[in-house]
C-alpha cells in the first residue's frame, strides 16, 4: 500500500517546489525582464545555481531566451544587498540578458460575436502576431446555422495556425470570446446570437489539438482582461463597459476578474434603466442594452448600419449626433448606478462605444455629474472591437507564465482534452 | 549596523510563526469547538507539544477555556490517520475540551443612525451579553448638535463598560456604525444625518480606553458582516440590502466585505431608479432610497412614523399595504440590476424592510420576475435593526480571534491610540 511518506514523499514536494519556483523565474521574467540571473536571484530569494538550473529548464522547454545584455553593469538594487555585500562579481562581463521567448508558444484567441468572427495568434509576451477579421451574421437559433459558424470558425483558426507555424510560433492553447454566458466551459447562452443552453462540444471538435486545449469566456470578460493587459491605462480597479450589439462588462477588481457566484457578474447591459421599457432578449425590460445599444442607437439616429452610424456622426449630422449624445446619457446613468455598487477606480468605454466616444462622452458626463457627488474617471479603450478577441489570446499564455511546469506536462502528454 | 541575519533574525522569524500558530489554534477553537487538544492537533498538522504550548497560552490569555469533554472517544478523523496509524493513546481517558472563554475578553458594537442609538456587548464567541437602544433624532449639521450626539454615545458605552464588567467581560475594543461613508478612520459623510467632512475624533476621546481601540465603519457594511455571522442564513455570496430613513447596502463576496476601490461600494440606496426623479442627498437624482426608504413610505401611505404604518400594514390598512408593496416593486427593479451586476447567491433585506417583509416581498418577486430569467433567492434577516451594532460588535473580536498575538501585545502595552 502506497502512503504519502518516505522517498515518495519527498519527491512529490520537491516536484511542488521546482514547479513554484519555474512559475517565480518564469513570472519576473514577464513581468520585469530582460533581467540577468543574478537580478532573479535577487528579486525571487533563490539562489544563483537554483536559478541557473530553473532558467536552463525554461530556455529548453522554448519559454525563456537569452542575449547579450544592453548594459552590463551590477544588478539595480545590488548595491542595497546589506551589510557583508560585495561587489557584484559579474561587473565589467557581459551579463546574459533573459526575456521571454517570442517564438515557440503562442495563444489562439477566438470570437464569435453577432456579426464577425476574429482569431488573433500572441506570442508568450502577448504581442498580436496575426489578425482575421470576418464580418458575418452569426445569428440564428438552428443547428445547422450554428454548425455553418463553427466550422467557419474551424477555418479562421486552422488558417491561424498556419500563419502562426511560419512565423516559428506553435499554438499552446485557444480561448474562445462568446458574447454571452459560460457553463460548464461548453455549454453557451447568447441571448443576442439567439443561442440557448447550446453545447458547443462537438462544433469545437476541428479546432486544432493544443497542449492547453479550448476554453470558452464571456466576450465581455475577455475583453475587460484584454483592457487591462495591453490596453495600457487601466488601473487595477474597473469596470469596462462594451458597446455592440448587446452592451457586456466586466469588472477587474485587484486586477482579477470579478465573476460573481455563478460567473454571470457584470452584465451591465441587463442594468434595468426603464422598468417599464421595452422588452430585452434576456427576458427582461427597459435594460440598457435595449436603450442604447448599436441598434437602439441605429434606430433613433435613422441610419441603416454601423458605419454610415459613424460616418455620419463625423460629418456632423445632428440627427446621428443627437442619437449618441441620449445614449450617452442612458449609459452615464447605468455608470452612476455601477459606481453607487461597485466603486471601481475608473470604467472603460470599448467597442462601439470607444468608436463613438468623441459624441457619446458628453452625454455620459453630463448624467455621471446629475447623479455622482464625486468625479468618475472614464477612460475610451485604444483597442477598439479587438479587446475580446486579444483577451482571448493571453489568457491563453497567461496561462502557461502563471504555471510553466503544468504546460510543459501538458505539452508532454500530448495535448489536453 | 544592525542586519536580518543571525540570532535576532531567527528570533523575529520564531516570533512571527508563534503569532500565526496561536492564530491557526485559536481559529479552530472558535470555527470548530470545543475540540480537544489532539483534534487541534489533527486539523492544524501542529505537533500535539505545540498545541498544548499554544493553549497553554491561549488559556493563560483568557481567550481559551477547558472543562472536561461530553465524550472521550478517539478525535473525529483520526481512523482515517493513513497507514501506520496507531490507536489513539487517549482512548477511554477524560478528554479536557477546549472552547472560547465566554469570559474575559468582549467586543463593543455602537451605532449612530439617524433615529436612534445603540449599543451592544458580545462575548469572544459573538453572543450578544447587553443590549441597550436609545430612540433619538441625531439629525443636524451643528457642531453642539454633532457634540450632543458623541456625548450620549459616549454615556452608553460607558454604561456597557459597567454592564460588562458586572459580568466578568472586559472590552477589548469598539466598533461604531455609522449611517455613511468613512474615511482615514474618522471622517465621517453622513447626508442623512447632514453630517459632511465630519472628524469624530475629538468627539470620540470620551470613550471607554481599550486594546484594539475605537474603529468606525460603514453601518450597512457591519449589517452585512452581523447577517453574515450572527444572522444563521447568509451564503458566502450574498448582498444585504437594509430600509430605515436611508437604504444601506453591504456586499459580501466570498464571506468577505467587498469596499471597492475607495470604501464606498455597495450603495444600493444610490441605484438610479428615475434619472429625472427627486433629487437625493446623495446630490444625485431618482435614487432607490428616495423612492422606497422609509420616509417614502411613509409619505405614501399618509402615516406619521414607522409604528403607525407596521401597525397599519398589519391592521390589513389597504393605502399603507398598496405603499409598501409598491416601495416592494421598486426595491425590486434596483435588487434585479444588482443580480445583473454582481450575481450574488442571495439577497438578504434587513432593518425596516425585514419588519415590512411580508407586505414589501410581493412587490420585490413581482419585480424580479419581469427582469431577471433565473430566481434569485431572497432571505429576510431575523437579526432586524439590530444587525449592523452586532456587526460592529462581533468585528472587534473577530479581530481577536484573527490574530491573538497581537491583540496580546496590546493589551500588555495598555491599549492602541
Amino acid at each position: 500500500m502506497s502512503t504519502p511518506s518516505g522517498p515518495g514523499r519527498a519527491a512529490l514536494q520537491h516536484a511542488g517546489m521546482r514547479a513554484s519556483n519555474l512559475a517565480l523565474v518564469l513570472g519576473q521574467v514577464a513581468d520585469a525582464g530582460p533581467l540577468s540571473r543574478a537580478q532573479v536571484a535577487a528579486r525571487t530569494g533563490l539562489t544563483k545555481s537554483s536559478v541557473s538550473g530553473l532558467v536552463a529548464d525554461l530556455v529548453e522547454a522554448g519559454l525563456v531566451t537569452e542575449s547579450a545584455a544592453r548594459g552590463s553593469g551590477p544588478a539595480p538594487g545590488s548595491a542595497s544587498g546589506g551589510a557583508g555585500s560585495t561587489p557584484t562579481r559579474d561587473r565589467g562581463r557581459p551579463a546574459s540578458s533573459l526575456h521571454l521567448d517570442r517564438q515557440g508558444a503562442a495563444g489562439l484567441g477566438l470570437e464569435v460575436n453577432v456579426d464577425y468572427l476574429a482569431a488573433v495568434v500572441c506570442d508568450l509576451g502577448g504581442a498580436p502576431r496575426y489578425r482575421h477579421v470576418v464580418t458575418r451574421d452569426n445569428r440564428g437559433p438552428g443547428a445547422g446555422e450554428v454548425a455553418r459558424v463553427l466550422d467557419e470558425l474551424a477555418a479562421l483558426a486552422r488558417a491561424a495556425e498556419a500563419a502562426a507555424a511560419e512565423q516559428d510560433l506553435a499554438l499552446a492553447g485557444i480561448g474562445i470570446a462568446v458574447p454571452g454566458g459560460v457553463t460548464d466551459d461548453r455549454l453557451v447562452t447568447a441571448p443576442n446570437l439567439h443561442w440557448t443552453d447550446l453545447d458547443l462540444t462537438p462544433g469545437l471538435g476541428a479546432l486544432p489539438v493544443t497542449p492547453l486545449g479550448v476554453r470558452l469566456e464571456n466576450e465581455a470578460d475577455l475583453a475587460a482582461l484584454g483592457e487591462l493587459w495591453f490596453g495600457g491605462q487601466a488601473p487595477a480597479d474597473f469596470v469596462q463597459v462594451s458597446g455592440e450589439i448587446g452592451i457586456g462588462g466586466g469588472i477587474v477588481v485587484g486586477g482579477r476578474l470579478f465573476r460573481g457566484a455563478h460567473g454571470r457578474a457584470g452584465e451591465l447591459g441587463h442594468v434595468v434603466l426603464d422598468p417599464d421599457g421595452p422588452a430585452c432578449s434576456c427576458g427582461g425590460r427597459g435594460c440598457l442594452e435595449r436603450l442604447a445599444g448599436q441598434d437602439a442607437i441605429i434606430a433613433q439616429a435613422g441610419v441603416t448600419d454601423r458605419d454610415e452610424l459613424l460616418g455620419r456622426c463625423r460629418d456632423g449630422d445632428e440627427t446621428s449626433v443627437v442619437a449618441v449624445r441620449s445614449a450617452g446619457r442612458r449609459l452615464g446613468v447605468a455608470l452612476a448606478t455601477v459606481t453607487n455598487l461597485l466603486d471601481p477606480d475608473a470604467v472603460v468605454l470599448g467597442g462601439l462605444f470607444a468608436e463613438l466616444a468623441p459624441w457619446l462622452r458628453p452625454g455620459v458626463e453630463e448624467s455621471l455629474g446629475r447623479h455622482l457627488a464625486a468625479p468618475l474617471r472614464v477612460l475610451t479603450s485604444r483597442l477598439g472591437a479587438d479587446a475580446a478577441v486579444r483577451g482571448a489570446a493571453g489568457s491563453v499564455v497567461r496561462r502557461i507564465i502563471a504555471d510553466p511546469a503544468g504546460y510543459l506536462a501538458l505539452s508532454a502528454a500530448g495535448g489536453a482534452a
